[in-house]
C-alpha cells in the first residue's frame, strides 16, 4: 500500500450510523468510491470498538481500501488496521510511530504550526481543520480557511493534506485548488440522504 | 517478576486524585507498602493519560511494584507497563494476549462464569467483584458477597483472585479468609484522610 489515494476519505461517526446500521452504509459509500476509511467512536467502549472496527476493516480490504482508527492504537493493532489517525489529544506522533513504524500514520493540526510540526516529524498525511465551520465534533477549533492548506502546501509540497471540517459539495472545488491531496468528510456523506449517491457527486468533481 | 504480590492492589481514580493531585497521594501510598498499582481514568485523553502514566510508572519503579493499566493497551504499550487489567467491556483477554503475551494479564469477572473463563483462558489473574457495594464504580454489578471467591479457589486452588468492591478495613479479613490472594482497593484508601495511614493499617492486618 505505498500509494494512498486520500481523495475522498470518509470517518464514520457514531451520531449518523447509530440510527442507520453503521456497515450497510458504510458499505454503500465504499462501493460508491471512498478511498480511505477512517473508524471513530469516542464513546464506545473498547470491546464495542473491536468488534466494530473488525467487520469495518473486512469491508475496506474487499474494497481494497485503507483502514484508518482514530485515537485508539491497541484497537489498530488489534485488527491489523492499516494505521491509525491521532488528533493533537491522542498519543503523540513519536510515541505511536515506535509502536506501529510499519503502518500509516495521521495527524490532526489545527494551525500552520501543528501542521508543520506533525510534516517534520513524518507524519504520513496530516488532517487540516476545521477548515470551514463543522456541527460534527462539538470541540472543534474555530475554521482555518483554506490559507493555511496553501500556506503548507507551499512550504512542503510533498507533504499530503488532508482538508477536513465543514467540507461539502459546494466548496470542495476550492478546497482541493488550494493545495489538498484529499478531503475527509463525516456529515456531507453521512448525513445525506444517499450516502452513496453523494459519494459519487463527490468523486465527478476531480 | 516472576512473584506477583497482589496483596494490596491500589487502583487511582479521578474522583479521589483530581482533587489532591495524583503523585503525591500514590507516592504516600506506595511508600507506605502498596503491593501493587494499577493506573484507571475513563473521563481522560489518550495524551493525558500517557502523561499521567509516564509518571506513574515512574513511581511503581522506584518503589518496585507492578504497574498496570487499565483497558488500554495502547497506552500500556506506550509506556511500557507491567500489564494491562481488562474489565468485560474492554478487550478479550485473548486479543490483548496477543498483543502483550509478556506482560501481566489482569481479568475482572462479575460472576462465577467470568471467573473460570478469565482462568481457563490464562488469565495472571483475575479481579474477582464486586464483593460488597460500592460507590465508585457508577456501573458496577450486584455485589456478589465472599462466596464467588471461596468457591472459585475451591475449584482452581492455583489461580490468583483479587477481590474488588467495597473493599473496607472492616471486612479485609472475611473477604482475605474467603481466599483472596489481594485486594483491590479505591475508596478505601484514596478516600481516606491519610492514605498512607490507611495503608499501612490494611497491611497490619494481614
Amino acid at each position: 500500500m505505498k500509494d494512498i489515494d486520500y481523495g475522498l476519505y470518509l470517518i464514520t461517526d457514531d451520531f449518523y450510523l447509530n440510527q442507520r446500521g453503521i456497515l450497510a452504509v458504510i458499505e454503500e459509500c465504499l462501493k460508491a468510491g471512498v478511498t480511505m476509511l477512517q473508524y471513530r467512536a469516542k464513546e464506545k467502549s473498547s470491546r464495542e470498538m473491536l468488534k466494530e472496527a473488525e467487520k469495518l476493516k473486512e469491508l475496506a480490504l474487499k474494497y481494497q481500501v485503507p483502514f484508518i482508527i482514530n485515537d485508539r492504537l491497541d484497537i489498530a493493532l488489534a485488527v491489523q488496521a492499516d494505521g491509525v489517525h491521532l488528533g493533537q489529544s491522542d498519543l503523540p506522533f513519536t510515541v505511536a510511530k515506535g509502536l506501529m513504524a510499519d503502518r500509516i500514520i495521521g495527524v490532526s493540526a489545527t494551525s500552520y504550526e501543528e501542521g508543520r510540526e506533525a510534516i517534520q516529524q513524518g507524519a504520513d498525511y496530516v488532517g487540516v481543520g476545521p477548515v470551514f465551520p463543522t456541527a460534527t465534533k462539538k470541540d472543534a477549533k474555530p475554521p482555518l480557511g483554506i490559507e493555511v492548506i496553501r500556506q503548507l502546501k507551499g512550504d512542503f509540497p510533498k507533504a499530503k493534506l488532508v482538508a477536513i471540517g465543514g467540507i461539502s459539495l459546494d466548496n470542495a472545488s476550492e478546497v482541493v485548488n488550494s493545495g489538498a491531496d484529499g478531503l475527509a468528510i463525516i456529515s456531507a456523506i453521512l448525513g445525506a440522504s444517499e450516502p452513496g449517491e453523494r459519494v459519487k457527486q463527490f468523486l465527478k468533481m476531480n
